[in-house]
């Protein structure tokens, strides 16, 4: 097809990219050898590539693999790596992300080695970092505004919208903090799918295997996490938006309480004014220490001087844990029944902590049967609340296409979905027995937090993952929670759990082989910091390391 | 009239009062001269019937008058006043304060000594007491459930809801920090109105001056606590509901930010599922210090193990006060301009305050010019926005009229006001950009906080309040604000205040003559603990003492 028979659309996305492309210096263009077999249909493993292609120094794939944002925090604080030699790291290795996994949309290398520089200036002659996150590279979601730079979030009419005219409420955060911002990554039209892929940006891939998914709407993220070509990243949750690209890549993720992070100022997909369901943004990580790090930092600034919308409390230092934790554990629902890597990293996950002694309980026995259907259904008519269909209007703008995935991530029901001001009220009363129901759960049984799937299959092929159930819970409760990388599937290990129920999506054995799986815990409302430190102790107890 | 001609809700009602009415022991039954003379049309002022009328003991009197909550806990934990003796003398005082100002609606006196008795034997047999509110009596809202106790919150048909099942949470918290609860006080039919009448229990009157109203929708709580027949009350605020009877009774009141203190198990006048203003349940008081020991007993309880509603987080003891305060303060709105008393009492503080060395500034200038009106505006769309019209349908379930209130405290465009839910949408996006607008206020000018009228007269006559336009601006954006008494209505001072406007309600110098006035203090969200603390320093600087 030659660009002549191009649609509008398609030549304006076209160019696009191909600015954004020309941003990635020449010496940090992967050799054809990397890039060739690749793209959404290759079962290529691409995480060695960073180190195998000559792009990075010795220094500089120590600097990116040996660390979690904790440990490069203290090396830039006494000077041990400078602000610009981390940076310059980060920004390599990202590009070479981006080159694999097209996990990238705008990047302002220039920009960012400008601001390491300053930082390493200001370290030499205040004798002190700027903040808690003195000179590191923090990435972050393409809808977190930054000055001068555009938020396309997906939709090819929004590059019209020309560069951001603020920065995001965090993005103000996170440089009075002493942060160096250099990429923001990709998602998917509508920011809703679990597939993020756009015709701006196309589609992210899984650096564990290109042909599955790398989840969404923070899959950008967390194919950058885990290609190391991060240190720390932010992406935001309505529906586990930050929890399954995290899973799905392999990395750390904390959906927060909604609210306690800035969330405001961001370039959004949906109607000003909804209500409901609050989206929480939160870190995709290397380490539980990471996560709370980055939590203590930012709840260390008084956010809302910045954002009216946060709950203004700190973030509180914890007396040093008490021991053995009470946690339940939910299992499944008939409707998503889990896929033998899943059940068998669950049942694995239990057994260890119960040998451990930890106290482990089954709690579906306290809930209703199907509660996890009705809380997707009641979820779903929430998020379809708007008359105006606000993101459908944002794609149609330009002529450009859904893409796949919104098809499969929105339950049938509510295609013909007409909401009414009764129906919010109908939506309110569901949502508070959810809640009243969990707290009972949490307070009957004593739980320190609740173990679930994060998901009913490991990573999926493209534009399989469908409705997230098992992630969309602690957005309709609004508890925290948090993923952790757990175990990978292995056919030969997942066999014996292998079960004769309906797989949706289907299991392939083949295809899904050495994808990471994890676990989820679901902490109580508010208590961001008891779940971060439970998820330690659980951490320790089954051997999860840091990336 | 004989019974004859009463409808049957008329019936009804009038054997409801008569047998709550005989729940007050004749021995506690003021004599004629007391009671002659009364009623809403009376300019008597009744504060000081307890102590002339021989029903309370001297030392009755002292446990009545002579401390606040934290000096009656003192002696109540030191054993020097027993639960039991305190709990007759405010038994004593309430009923008394009943038969003059008609605050109360449920009594449970014998259930009271009971458990002041309990509590007495608790201590003596434990050495220590119950919990930081031990053996206390504290007054409730009636829409504070009570297990076994009517709620009927103002309507008729409610009185065929029977007992309350279960303890609202607030009162299982109560009752756990080891308090007595012994009444619950009078409110207006729907709770949204500024004058406490229902044809339940009739209106209650203010007890400054029997003429003038008592606020509403907390009427009976601010009357009671101002007839020392309540040590602390709790009430409920969505629109001033808590600090409009604080202001026009005299007491202290708090509004907190929402979801501090537990508000979930009331009964409701309102829509299940009702989004957008946030009700806030909070303390009336005898004065600071009683509020914020209210408020750490409270939040000192894990409070979402009872309401999943509550933000989670615990009371902050702050470090010691860092001296001098900077206050904004905010004048008036021309729709409603201040009553002489008012601008008096504004102007004597914001002077007062600014020879203490504390700086006080202006913030009108830095606001749209019509803020409040937009405000107003604003929230009675978002009260309106039930197409099921919620309320109404109580008071039509029994054929009772509608009181007359209802119909002044309503802007009349809202009378045929059909809610869609793209007006959800509206009020959201507006309300946001007020949050983000007194933000920006507070951020730029450094404010501790706002001093404001709580409304544009004194306590007015029945029925005349209106639309509360200077409490419900803290309801909008979800900042606390506190009301304290402070200098009363002098119509020889007032007079050079007097201006050349158009006072609404009418200003009537002879009518309001004695009216208690007060101030308006406004924080910051979810710094509720900051807001008491600088309330004590604007009362030490002005002289506001306890009552």
């Amino acid at each position: 097809m030659s660009s002549t028979d191009l649609q509008p659309w398609q030549l304006r996305t076209k160019e696009y990219r191909e600015q954004a492309a020309a941003k990635i210096p020449k010496e940090w263009i992967l050799k054809p050898e990397y890039t060739a077999d690749g793209g959404p249909t290759s079962s290529r493993f691409v995480l060695d590539v960073p180190a195998k292609c000559g792009i990075l120094s010795e220094r500089e794939l120590d600097i990116t693999e040996n660390y979690d944002a904790v440990a490069l925090l203290e090396k830039l604080a006494s000077g041990h790596f400078t602000s610009v030699e981390i940076t310059t790291a980060f920004c390599k290795r990202a590009a070479i992300a981006q080159q694999l996994t097209c996990c990238l949309t705008e990047t302002f290398f220039g920009q960012a080695l400008e601001r390491a520089k300053y930082c390493d200036e200001y370290l030499a002659s205040h004798k002190t970092p700027i903040g808690p996150l003195h000179g590191l590279p923090v990435s972050l979601k393409d809808s977190f505004n930054v000055k001068g730079i555009n938020s396309t979030i997906g939709y090819v009419s929004f590059i019209g919208h020309g560069p951001a005219q603020d920065d995001a409420a965090l993005v103000k955060v996170l440089l009075s903090l002493g942060a160096v911002l250099y990429v923001k990554t990709n998602v998917p039209q509508s920011l809703m799918t679990g597939d993020s892929e756009n015709n701006v940006f196309l589609r992210v891939l899984n650096p564990n295997k290109l042909c599955l998914g790398a989840g969404g709407s923070s899959g950008g993220e967390g194919a950058l996490l885990r290609m190391k070509g991060s240190p720390i990243g932010v992406g935001t949750d309505i529906a586990g938006s930050i929890r399954i690209p995290a899973y799905v890549n392999g990395t750390f993720g904390l959906k927060p309480t909604s609210r306690r992070v800035p969330y405001g100022g961001q370039k959004g997909s949906g109607r000003p004014g909804f209500f409901g369901i609050l989206p929480a943004a939160g870190p995709l990580a290397r380490s539980v220490r990471d996560i709370s790090a980055f939590m203590a930092a930012v709840l260390g600034y008084d956010c809302w001087t910045v954002d009216e919308g946060v709950i203004s409390v700190p973030w509180r230092r914890l007396p040093s844990p008490q021991g053995k934790l009470t946690l339940g554990y939910l299992l499944e629902d008939d409707m998503f029944p889990l896929h033998p890597t899943v059940l068998r990293t669950v049942k694995t996950a239990t057994a260890k902590l119960t040998e451990a002694g930890h106290t482990v309980i089954p709690v579906a026995e306290h809930l209703p049967p199907k509660i996890l259907e009705e809380v997707v259904d009641s979820a779903w008519y929430n998020f379809g609340m708007d008359p105006a269909r606000t993101s459908e209007g944002h794609v149609n703008a330009s002529g450009e296409p859904f893409v796949a995935s919104i098809a499969t991530a929105t339950p049938p029901a509510l295609k013909h979905f007409k909401p009414t001001l009764d129906d919010a009220y109908r939506f309110h009363v569901e949502r508070q027995a959810f809640c009243a129901k969990f707290r009972e759960l949490f307070v009957e049984q004593k739980l320190d937090a609740i173990i679930l799937p994060a998901y009913q299959a490991t990573a999926v092929a493209h534009d399989k993952y469908g409705v997230p159930m098992y992630t969309v819970l602690a957005n309709m409760l609004d508890h925290p929670s948090i993923v952790m990388p757990y175990l990978k599937a292995d056919k030969k290990l997942d066999a014996e759990y292998r079960r004769d129920v309906s797989y949706l999506p289907a299991y392939v054995p083949d295809e899904v082989e050495g994808a990471p799986c994890g676990l989820q815990l679901v902490g109580r409302p508010m208590k961001d910091e008891e779940l971060v430190e439970h998820s330690q102790i659980v951490a320790d107890a089954l051997g999860i390391k840091p990336l």
